[in-house]
C-alpha cells in the first residue's frame, strides 16, 4: 500500500503548485538539479482572480489563464510533478521522505511554497494532533483497525482515503465540506452527516466530537480530517513560524531547518504574485548553493 | 535654465527604468498614486540578455523583446515618465526634488530602482566628490566660472550638458567613452583628448587628473564627470549602503530614510529579474502605506 520512490532521490521537492513553486522550478531547473514538484495549480489563490492587471508584460489577465501559461512554461522544463498535495514531510538520515498520495518521495532539500490556508482549524484540533487527529490515513490508518472514527473531508480529491479507512474501521462517521460526497463503498460501515463539526471533544485523550445541530457528543476513537493544505508546522515538524503562522525565513529564504526554504504567501509578508515569484528565486539559488556545498 | 516644475508634486518617483521600476509602476498605480517614472530602459542590465527563460509564462524571450513587452504594458496606464538620468535628490520640507536634466521635480516619496553601475570610479573620483569633482552641470557650472574643467564623458545623451559648459568655463579638456562625440560649439575653448584618464591628483585640493597614454598631469581646477548611472550615495545623501555598495534595506524595502525605499539589483542580493520585480512590490506597497499615513 505504502510505495516508496527510492530509485530517485531528489535534488529539491517543491510543495506548492502556484506561481513560487513554478518560479522555484525554472530556477532551479536552470541550476540543473533534479526536481519534483507537488501540488495542484487549482489550489493557488490566485486561481479564481478575474483580472490580473499588475503581472509585468501582461496588461490584464485572468488567474486561470496566467496560470494556464505558467503551467505550459514549466511542462516545457523536464521535471517529475505530482498533483496531488503532500500530506508529511520526515528529515532522517540526511534526507527528507515526502508523503504524498501514498508514496514516498525522497529529497536532498526542500522549498515550501505552500500558499496559505484559508481554512480555520477546529477546536481543539491542534491539541491532538498525533494523538488521535491526523490528516493521512496512510500513515495511521493502522492504529484505528476495527476502531470508531469521524472523517472530516474538506477534499474531494482524497475521497479515495475514506475508502481505505472504511476496510479497516469498524465504524465511521463522515463530515464533509462541499457539494456532494462520491464515495463508492459497499460497506455498511460508513454513516454519512449532513453537518458541521464544531470541537474535538477530550480532557488528556480524544472522546469524540461535537456538531452544530445537535447539541450532543459523538463518541469516536479517532479523528481523520481531510483538507486541502495544511500548516507549515503539522507539514514539517519542528520548522518555526511566526506569529501570524507563516514560516519563519531570513533574507536568503531560509527556514530554521538546514536544507529546508520557504517563499510566498506561507512564509509571510504581502501576498502578492510577483513577491512569491521572486521570493521563490532567492528561494531556488539558495537550495542551490546549499546542494553544490554539501552533495 | 533651471526649470522648476512646482505645479506638480508626485506621490512617488521612481527612479530607474527597469524591471523593478517598472514594477514598482504598475503596484503603486493600482494604489492609484501620482508617479513619476525616471530612466530609459536602455540602460537596465537585461537589455542586452539574449535568453531569458525564467520569466514566468514566457519559454524564451529576449531581454529586448521582454523590456519592450513590459514597456507597453507601462505605456498602457497613466503616468509621467521621464527618459532621463536622476542626476540628484535632494530632502527639504517634507518634498523631495529630484534633478533630472536641468528640471526639478518634487515628490513626497522615493522609490531607488537605479541597477548597478557595472561602471568602475576613476582613482580619487570619490575623494574629490562635491570639491571639486562633480557629476552634475547645472548644479556646480556655475562654480567653474572662467576656469579650466576637465569633462569625462560616459554617456553620449548628456553632451548637451558640455556645450553648456563651454559657455562658462575658460577652458575645457574633453575625454569621451564611446565612438563618436558629437557636439557642436563654436567655442574654440574645448579641447578634444582620445584618451582615457586615469586618476584625479591632488592632495588636499584637486589639481588635474592624469591619463594613460601621456604620463604627466593636465591641471585644472575642476573635473566634470557624466555616466550613465551614479552610485547611490552620489544619488541620494544620507542613504546607507552595504559593504558591496548595494543600498541597506530591510524587508519591507525601507532604507535609513524615512520615505525612500530602494528595490531590484541596486539593493544588493541576487541580480535576478523575478527578485527584482517582487522586490519592486514589496517598496511600492510600503511607499503606499507610508503616503496613506502621512500625507
Amino acid at each position: 500500500m505504502f510505495k516508496i520512490i527510492l530509485n530517485n532521490i531528489f535534488d529539491t521537492a517543491i510543495i506548492g503548485s502556484g506561481p513560487a513553486g513554478f518560479s522555484a522550478v525554472l530556477n532551479l531547473y536552470a541550476r540543473k538539479k533534479k526536481i519534483i514538484l507537488f501540488g495542484n495549480f487549482k489550489f493557488s489563490a490566485i486561481y479564481k482572480a478575474k483580472k490580473i492587471k499588475n503581472y509585468l508584460g501582461e496588461k490584464e489577465i485572468s488567474g486561470l489563464e496566467l496560470l494556464d501559461k505558467f503551467y505550459n512554461h514549466i511542462n516545457s522544463v523536464n521535471i517529475d510533478h505530482i498533483s496531488k498535495n503532500v500530506s508529511q514531510i520526515f528529515y532522517n538520515n540526511e534526507i527528507f521522505s515526502i508523503n504524498c498520495d501514498n508514496n514516498i518521495y525522497f529529497s536532498k532539500t526542500i522549498i515550501l511554497a505552500t500558499g496559505v490556508s484559508r481554512q480555520k482549524n477546529i477546536k481543539n484540533e491542534e491539541k491532538f494532533l498525533g494523538r488521535g487527529v491526523s490528516y493521512c490515513a496512510t500513515c495511521d490508518g493502522i492504529f484505528f483497525r476495527n476502531k470508531t472514527i469521524c472523517i472530516i473531508s474538506y477534499d474531494k480529491s482524497q475521497e479515495h482515503e475514506i475508502i481505505f479507512l472504511s476496510k479497516l474501521a469498524k465504524k465511521i462517521y463522515l463530515f464533509f465540506d462541499y457539494k456532494k460526497i462520491n464515495i463508492n463503498t459497499n460497506k455498511d460501515n460508513v454513516i454519512i452527516l449532513q453537518d458541521t463539526v464544531k470541537e474535538i471533544i477530550g480532557e488528556n485523550n480524544l472522546v469524540g466530537v461535537s456538531f452544530y445541530d445537535r447539541n450532543k457528543i459523538l463518541e469516536c476513537d479517532g479523528v481523520f480530517i481531510f483538507k486541502k493544505s495544511i500548516s507549515p508546522k503539522e507539514l514539517l515538524s519542528g520548522i518555526k513560524i511566526n506569529k501570524d503562522k507563516s514560516i519563519k525565513i531570513n533574507k536568503n529564504c531560509e527556514t530554521n531547518l538546514s536544507g529546508v526554504y520557504a517563499c510566498g504567501d506561507c512564509a509571510g509578508g504581502i501576498y502578492q504574485l510577483n513577491k512569491a515569484i521572486g521570493e521563490a528565486q532567492i528561494a531556488a539559488q539558495n537550495a542551490a548553493k546549499f546542494l553544490d556545498k554539501n552533495f
